[in-house]
């Protein structure tokens, strides 16, 4: 049962082949795996992130693909000197690849996804259990559903679709899903470690209609601001660090500002393309006493080209301006540390021709204005991909503004979209026999 | 065996009875009860807090006290529109108090001590076990080591060298020993509200070689900031709890100051008589989320003689100000609620003679210059001993710069000293036959 190719879609351009391949994505499954999908709750570094790799495993081998489901070398990993940082304990992860055959005569397309999803947060806040996926409309609603288990979705369908239209590829299309990207790249950084690369690569993260082509970085930092404990009552005898850190948070927010001046073209449409922002803060234990600790991380971004290194020696210098001018902490100096995920800044080079195929196959299969081209102010898998030098651009459906938040949803016709965009796309740069 | 009395005490000044009874409060004897009380680890609301009073009952007992010892009635205290609150949980809360035989013919008076201890905070700050006990030349760390095991030894001192020296008193003493001081109060309301008076109290806080015949009140505050979460990337598409709630935590610094100027003549002497501190906050539960919630606790000093409601309606008319000047938190005002303690102030009724009572008793038993009088800025259960027409003070050894911390000590000269002056004092006070 296809979806009929749409009169909007520019049939007369579109090969036999890629007609019968978009014939094949079937709405109505496409729906029923996203809802499979939010289901799991594969929370990072959850069981069920394993849990949700051995499902993804079998929906690949049923796909007809060659699939490689593996344990990963944690302490390896961990060890290894590029490894990018990883916040929520394990005790295992696993790797998932899955192959088409090779056709031994064209390029590996790699369609990318990562199967964790953030805690759901103040449950409250959700209208139900983020798990169980709720549907108004063409809507569907819950932790993960854009982020990103229906980039997941397009994907598997795309898969499916090759199989079911019996295409023949020249080369191969290359399926990496990964665990860990919402904290620090664990997968993807496991997947490229064990060899797997490709020629070109699409990671269907939410990019609403836009191709994200930049990532701007994301550096995890964790300030430990010590005080002295007292009696409340008499809380000059102490050192609050609460009162200490204030001057701090306020100094973080103007060396924001600063970071933000005149950012590049690809990142100007957004507010603050280079956020830092305080995610956790714990000080104290009883309320009459002066809190004598303060534990407080958050998230520094990296501008597109810039050295981690340089960013993370700016903000140690602000944080040491602070504590020069406080007596307190000029003797007991705040701690800064950068732990968890340690993302650089990621680019598709400059002129590669995949930003204008994608265009060129959503023109043909959905039609519409062509796709703007932007960076994101968010780090992702792509700067993994980029610095093993595979090039990588982000495109899948769904708004990253509601990703993280107990408003997230997707529409179901975007997916779709996606889907057959990356169909087109797969079938055009993998080359068909 | 009996310490002699010392040549620097006044001896021609004190009766045989006097010299009798401070002949039978032995030092050694001092120390041991007080390792004895800091090795029972009777943190507010903790199983110990409830050991501690069956422990201390027989030692009343063994002092040849009728003893009271009942498990107190916790819904009906709740429920009570005079509770002064609590924050630790309990499942269970005992009241103890210990009588000697009425002689019928004169006052009662009342020695007050509580019995539960602060947590003891980030262990590693502490040299070893906070409650294994450690003695360094004459002094005693631990956790509650002054705060207040040291009043409640001295106290226990009191009572066994009364019993030892056959005294026979014309009015009676009353050993009023409660849980829940630390935490608002408890103890003290469930025993005054069970019947038990006095015509004086002495409280054996630690009082550094004073006399503390008022306090400040203390009401234990939180906040409840909500904010809007979002991915820290677009953090401008939310908005972090934690960036509101700094103008408030410098508006409440403010308003300290304000309520800080010309305070009454006994508190003039403390660089801050009505201390405004936060002692917990809690924010966020991921680095690279803004946070859309914080919680705040803290202490608001109520200045003598202020009307508690006064005090609350004060700071939440601060809060409110600070929110009015934010368009976020216009719409979404910070919720301000008063858990736990809830401490008015209170003094002893100015002409009383209990303050000269005890100077006399300190220059005759003790010697040395004599014992200012001063208030105190912290909260206890003075005030509902004052509040239930109870003419209170405090009176204890140990310094209170040093309760709460992991610094907490006190030197066992001193506690033998407290005893010498609070026996005399009693005696005195009490009279004999």
């Amino acid at each position: 049962m296809g979806t009929p190719v749409r009169e909007s879609g520019g049939v007369d351009v579109l090969s036999d082949e890629e007609a019968a391949v978009l014939a094949a994505i079937d709405e109505a499954e496409v729906a029923r795996t996203l809802l499979e999908l939010i289901a799991i709750p594969s929370v990072t570094g959850s069981p069920a992130e394993s849990e949700i790799q051995h499902h993804l495993a079998g929906r690949l081998r049923a796909s007809g693909l060659d699939v490689d489901l593996w344990s990963m070398d944690l302490p390896a990993l961990l060890a290894d000197p590029g490894f990018p940082g990883s916040e929520a304990p394990r005790d295992e992860a696993w790797g998932l690849v899955g192959q088409t055959q090779d056709g031994g005569d064209g390029p590996t397309f790699v369609v990318q996804g990562h199967v964790d999803v953030v805690p759901p947060g103040d449950l409250a806040a959700w209208e139900g259990d983020p798990f169980v996926p709720r549907v108004t409309g063409d809507l569907v609603h819950g932790r993960g559903a854009c982020d990103m288990k229906a980039g997941l979705a397009a994907e598997l369908a795309v898969l499916a679709a090759l199989r079911d239209s019996g295409v023949r590829l020249r080369g191969r299309v290359a399926a990496h899903f990964v665990v860990g990207e919402e904290d620090g790249g664990l997968g993807a950084f496991g997947t490229l470690r064990r060899g797997y690369g490709g020629d070109v690569c699409v990671i269907a993260e939410p990019t609403a209609g836009s191709l994200i082509t930049a990532n701007a970085g994301a550096l995890t930092f964790r300030l430990t601001v010590n005080g002295k404990a007292a009696h409340a009552s008499s809380r000059y005898e102490g050192v609050s660090a609460l009162d200490a850190y204030v001057p701090l948070h306020q100094a973080l927010a103007r060396l924001e500002a600063e970071r933000n001046r005149e950012p590049h073209p690809l990142m100007a449409a957004y507010p603050v393309p280079y956020a830092l922002s305080v995610g956790i803060l714990r000080s104290g234990d009883w309320s009459s006493s002066v809190p004598d600790l303060l534990v407080a991380e958050g998230r520094l971004g990296v501008r597109l080209g810039e050295d981690p290194a340089a960013a993370r020696a700016e903000f140690e210098r602000c944080v040491a301006r602070v504590c020069a001018l406080d007596p307190w902490l000029r003797e007991h100096p705040v701690a800064v540390s950068w732990p968890g995920g340690q993302f650089a800044s990621g680019r598709l080079p400059a002129g590669h021709p995949l930003p204008d195929a994608v265009r060129a196959a959503h023109a043909d299969a959905v039609g519409g204005p062509a796709l703007p081209e932007r960076g994101a102010p968010y780090g992702s898998d792509l700067r993994l991909y980029a610095g093993a030098g595979i090039p990588a651009l982000q495109y899948g459906p769904g708004d990253i503004g509601v990703a993280h938040s107990p408003r997230e949803h997707v529409a179901v016709r975007e997916v779709v979209d996606v889907a057959r965009v990356l169909a087109v796309t797969v079938l055009r740069t993998v080359g068909t026999k």
